[in-house]
C-alpha cells in the first residue's frame, strides 16, 4: 500500500497532552449540562410534541432516533399534522419569498415565524438541531415588526419578518454562547456578533440556536454538552458539521436561512449531507466580529475561518450576502475587505469552464459520489458549457499539510486551555483535529514564517495550475461519501483543501440518491493509503440507502458572485430530468 | 522627560549579532562594486555630462554635491541649455498628457523618452538617484512603439510610449537586482516583476532603476553600492526612502511616473521630502510578485509592503493604478486582492471630513510643517468641507510597537543573512532599524500570535476612534521635518503608523516652502522625550531654508479611491493662492 505519510499520522495514537478532569466535570459540569438539557427540552412548545408511535399519516416513529436508522423525518415533517395547509405552504418558501409575500403585506410576520417555531420544534426532536430555542421571544419580535408594517406601511429592512437560525457559536445579546465548549456553558454575552446585529437591524427573527460539535472542528457533531445531531435523511447517519445544526433543521424546513461558519468545510459538508444549499465565501468577506471559539488574547490568521449562509435556494444565500454587505461592515469591522456584493452577474452556460474532480489522489469517490460526478459532467456538456474536462487538484497532501499545519499553530494551547476549565472528555473527533499537523508540538516563529510562505506559495501554484488547465470553477464531492458515520469521519481533503486555498464554495443537492443496488464498492478495489482503507471501511451499501449527494462548486478566490451564479446554474443543469 | 520607552530602547545601542567581514567585502565585492559604478556612470551620455563650474545661464555648479547645500538643482534642470525648447516642454508634461499626446500622433514615443534621457541624466548628476541607466534600450524600445502605432494607427496599451522609472528591486528581465544588499550585486533576474511586465504590455519605455538605501529599511538613501542620493532641493539634505531615487528624479522632471514601495513610509516619505505626489495603496492592491528583497524561504504577513506609484499629479498616481489593475493582475498573482479602478469616485469639499494631525504625542511637527498644518485648517474651513477637525491618533506608541515588532519578526535572521553574504558593513541606518522591536530576539510562535492579535485589536480600536470622531480621512506630516539629514531620520511615526493600519495614503506639495525667517524652533520649546529630543537635534531653519514642504492624507481601508480623489481636492483647495 502506497504511503501518504502526512495524513496516515492521523490515524494512528500520537499523545496528547490534555487530559480530562472527571471528577471536575462532574461535579461542576455535570449539573450545568443536565440544566441546559431542560431548558432546552422545555423550550418544545407541548403542542408540538412528538412521542414514540404512530403518528399522523400512519407514520411510525422511533422511541429513540439515536439507535436506529429512522429515514423518514421529512416525511413526518410533511405529514405530521401538527402544521396547517397554511403553515406548511410558508414552511416551503424560499426566504426571497418570504420577504417578498411579506413586504407586499400577503404575510405577516407572525404567521411566518409561528410556522417556522412549528416546524423547527419537528426538526429539533428528531434530530436535536438546536442548542437554544426561544420561540416567544421570536412571537414578540414579530409582532413588533408587524405592527411597525401596520403603522407605517413599509418594512424595516430586506430581512423583515425573515426567520432566521444561528450556528450558536455567535454571541447573542443576553444569552450564553459556549462555541461547543463545556467550560463556556454559562458564558452569557452581552453583545450580538456584527452579522447577528446587522440582520436583526434589517428585521431578521431569531427563535433558535443551532448546535455544532465540541471545539467546532469536527466534520460531525457531537459535543458533551446536548449530545450529538443527527442527520434528517437517516438518523444513524450525521448531518455533518460543524454547522450541524443548520443542515439538520434547513433541510426539515425548520428554518429557510441559517449562519455558519466553515474553517475545514463546515458549511460545505453539512449542507452536502443535508440536501441543502452552502456558501463559504471568500475570507474576510462576512464578518466573525462578534463570533465564539477557542482563541483568547492571540489569533491565528494562518487559515481563517470563513462566515457563510445555509438555505434551501441559491437565491437565499444570495440575499444574505446582499443584506450583510449592504450594511458596509467593513466600516464597523475592520478586518472585512471592503467589497460590496455585485448582484449584476448573470452566467450562461457558455461562460462556465469547469475543472471536475474525480478524485484528488487520496481518496477516491464512493459509488453514488462518482455517479453524481459523472451524471454532471454529461449533463454540462449537453448544456454547452465552455469547458468540463476533469480536474485533479495540484499536490493535494502538500495542501493539505499545510492547511492542517496552520490549524494547530498554537500547539493546542488555545483548544487545551478551553478543555482544562472544565475538565471535559474529548470526543473522538476532538482527538483527531488535535493530532492535525504538528499536534500539540510547539512552533517557533521561523517556523510560523516558514509556514506563511508554503501556504501562500502552494495558493500561487494551484492557482497557475487553473490558469494552465484553464478552468475557473472546480466541481468536488464535499466528501468521499454521501454522508457521516458519527464520530467517525476523519477526511477533510474534499473542503479543507478550499480553505487554504481560501476558494469561495457552495455546496448543493444534485438530485442523486444513494441506491444499495447500485452503489456498491467494486469487490476489486483496494486502497491505495491508509487513509482511504479508513475511510472506505466506514461506506456501506446498505447504510447510506436513500442517502442524497451533494457536490460543491469551487471558484476563483475573490469570484463569490460568479462562484455563486455559477453554482446556480450548474444545479439547474444537473437536476434537470433525462440522460 | 516623560518615557516613550518603546521607542527610547531604538537610540540607545542595544547589540546585534551581525560582524562585518571587511576581508571578504574589500577582496570579492569591492571590485564588483567598482564595475557597478563604472557601469552607471558610463551610461551617462557624452552630451549631457555636467561639469563643475558654470553651466548655462550663468549657473555655479559645485564639484562635488556631496559636500555643500546646493539648491538650484531644479534651475540647473530647467535651464542647463541641454535640452532643447521643446524637449524642456514635454519633460513638464503629466504622464496623462503624455499618454494622450501620443495616442492622438502629437508626439512620438522616441520624442518624448530621448527628453528624458536627457532630463533623467542631469537628475543622475546632480542627485544620485539611478541604479541603472540605459538609454539605448530605451530609444530602441520607443521605436519599436512608434513603428507598431505607424503600422496600426493606434496604441499598444494605456501606457504606450510612456517613460516609466522603477525602483531597482523589482525584478528586470536580463538585468541584475540587488535590492540594496551587496550580495546580490550580481543577482540577474530572469523575469520582469510583475507590475514591470503589466506596464511593459500597455506600451512603458523603461530607461532607468532608482536607487535605495541599504535591505531598503531606511526613510533616508543610503547603500554600499552607489553611496547617498540627494535631495533635489538640497544636495546636503535627503531626498528620503526607500523609494530615494524616484523621489529626487521625479521631482527633478526626469521621470513623469515612477514605481515605488513602502512599508514605512518609503513612497509618502521621499515624494513628500522632494515635492512631489506619492501613492501608498491599501495592502494587496498592487503586486510584489518578482520585487525582491531580504526573504526567501519565509515570509513576513506581518506588516505587508505595499505597492504603488511617485509622479507629479493625481492624475498620474491614477493612471498607474487603472494601468496595473485593468490587467486583472489577481489572476496572475493570488496574493492580490480582486478590486478592479472605480474611476467614478468624484467627490467635493462638502463630501470631505477630515482629522488633521497636529501632534502625534511623540514627536511634534517641526515649525514649517506646523504652518502647513494650519494654513491646511485654515483653507478647508473657508473651502466648506464637511468637518475639519483637530485628529489625535489612537495610542500611536502602542500602534508603533506593534509595528516595530512586525518588521523584524524574524529576529533579523533575513537582513543578516543578505549581509553576511557579502559582509558588507552595515550603513548607520541599517542598525537602526534592525533594533526595532525585539531586535536580534527571536520570537516563539505563540509570541507571534500573540502579536496578530495585537496588530487586529489596534487596527478595530484605531478604526473605531475614527467612527467615534467621524473622520474619513486624517492630514498628517510625513515626518516632523520637511526633509531628513542623511544617515540620521530615525522617527517612522508619522508615516509606518498607517502601514501597521494598512490604510492608503498619498503625500502630495502643499506649496508651503521653509523661511529661516520665521521657521525657528521656539526657544521655549522642551522636547518631550528622547525621540523627539533627537530628531529635534536634527532640525535647523538655516539648513532647511527653501525646503518645501509636503503633507500626507490617509483614508480608510480599502478606500484608495476616495484617498486618491480627496487628497486631489485637498491639494487644490490648499494650494489656492490666498490667506
Amino acid at each position: 500500500m502506497a504511503q501518504s505519510s502526512i495524513l496516515e499520522n492521523l490515524y494512528y495514537d500520537k499523545p496528547l497532552k490534555y487530559k480530562p478532569d472527571l471528577i471536575k466535570f462532574e461535579s461542576t459540569y455535570a449539573p450545568k449540562i443536565e440544566k441546559y438539557r431542560k431548558e432546552l427540552n422545555d423550550s418544545i412548545p407541548h403542542q408540538v410534541k412528538l412521542r414514540a408511535g404512530t403518528i399522523g399519516a400512519g407514520l411510525e416513529i422511533p422511541d429513540d432516533f439515536d439507535n436506529v436508522a429512522f429515514k423518514q423525518a421529512h416525511e413526518v415533517a410533511s405529514k405530521s399534522g401538527l402544521l396547517s395547509k397554511e403553515e406548511l405552504a410558508i414552511v416551503g418558501l424560499e426566504a426571497v419569498e418570504i420577504v417578498s409575500e411579506i413586504a407586499v403585506g400577503e404575510l405577516t410576520a407572525t404567521q411566518v415565524i409561528s410556522a417556522f417555531i412549528k416546524q423547527a420544534a419537528i426538526a429539533q426532536q428528531i434530530t436535536n438541531c438546536a442548542m437554544q430555542f426561544f420561540p416567544e421571544e421570536a412571537l414578540k419580535r414579530a409582532k413588533e415588526l408587524d405592527d411597525y408594517y401596520a403603522k407605517h406601511g413599509k418594512t424595516v429592512g430586506p430581512m423583515h419578518g425573515l426567520p432566521v437560525s444561528l450556528k450558536e457559536h455567535y454571541g447573542y445579546k443576553g444569552k450564553t454562547t459556549n462555541a461547543g465548549f463545556v467550560s463556556m456553558i454559562d458564558n452569557v454575552t452581552e453583545e450580538d456578533s456584527l452579522v447577528t446585529s446587522i440582520f436583526r437591524n434589517a428585521g431578521a427573527v431569531f427563535y433558535i440556536r443551532t448546535t455544532q460539535p465540541q471545539s467546532l472542528m469536527h466534520l460531525d457533531s457531537s459535543n458533551n454538552i446536548i449530545g450529538r445531531c443527527r442527520n434528517p435523511y437517516n438518523t444513524a447517519l450525521s448531518p455533518g458539521g460543524s454547522t450541524s445544526g443548520e443542515g439538520a433543521l434547513i433541510s426539515l424546513l425548520g428554518s429557510p436561512l441559517g449562519l455558519g461558519s466553515d474553517i475545514g468545510g463546515s458549511i460545505r459538508a453539512p449542507a452536502a449531507f443535508c440536501n441543502i444549499w452552502g456558501f463559504k465565501p471568500t475570507n474576510k468577506r462576512v464578518s466573525l466580529q462578534g463570533a465564539y471559539a477557542s482563541y483568547r488574547d492571540m489569533a491565528n490568521d494562518f487559515v481563517l475561518c470563513s462566515v457563510g449562509p445555509l438555505a434551501n435556494s441559491a437565491d437565499d444565500l444570495e440575499l444574505f450576502m446582499k443584506t450583510f454587505l449592504g450594511a458596509e461592515p467593513w466600516l464597523k469591522d475592520n478586518y472585512l475587505t471592503r467589497a460590496p456584493w455585485n448582484s449584476s452577474v448573470s452566467l450562461k452556460p457558455k461562460d462556465l469552464k469547469i475543472g471536475i474532480v474525480f478524485d484528488d489522489g487520496v481518496v477516491a469517490p464512493s459509488p453514488p459520489i462518482m455517479r453524481a460526478l459523472e451524471m454532471a459532467k454529461s449533463k454540462l456538456e449537453q448544456a454547452g458549457v465552455a469547458k468540463c474536462i476533469e480536474f485533479v487538484p495540484f499536490e493535494t497532501l502538500k495542501g493539505l499539510e499545510i492547511c492542517y499545519a496552520a490549524y494547530n499553530v498554537d500547539g493546542n494551547l488555545n483548544h487545551r486551555t478551553r478543555f482544562e476549565e472544565s475538565g471535559e472528555p474529548l470526543r473522538p473527533l476532538s482527538e483527531h483535529h488535535m493530532r492535525f499537523g504538528e499536534g500539540d508540538k510547539d512552533f517557533t516563529g521561523l517556523e510560523l514564517l516558514q509556514l506563511i510562505y508554503k501556504r501562500d506559495s502552494y495558493r500561487q501554484q494551484f492557482a497557475e495550475a487553473m490558469n494552465e488547465a484553464d478552468v475557473d470553477f472546480i466541481l468536488t464531492p464535499a466528501y468521499f461519501a454521501p454522508a457521516a458515520v458519527p464520530d467517525k469521519i476523519k477526511y477533510w481533503g474534499y473542503t479543507a483543501l478550499y480553505n487554504i486555498l481560501d476558494l469561495p464554495g457552495v455546496s448543493f443537492p444534485t438530485g442523486v440518491v444513494t441506491d444499495q443496488a447500485i452503489d456498491t464498492v467494486d469487490k476489486h478495489f483496494r486502497p491505495r493509503n491508509e487513509v482511504e482503507a479508513y475511510e472506505y471501511s466506514l461506506y456501506d451499501a446498505d447504510v447510506f440507502d436513500g442517502s442524497p449527494v451533494g457536490l460543491t462548486l469551487h471558484g476563483r478566490r475573490f469570484y463569490d458572485e460568479e462562484t455563486l451564479g455559477a453554482a446556480k446554474l450548474v444545479q439547474k443543469i444537473i437536476s434537470t430530468q433525462g440522460n
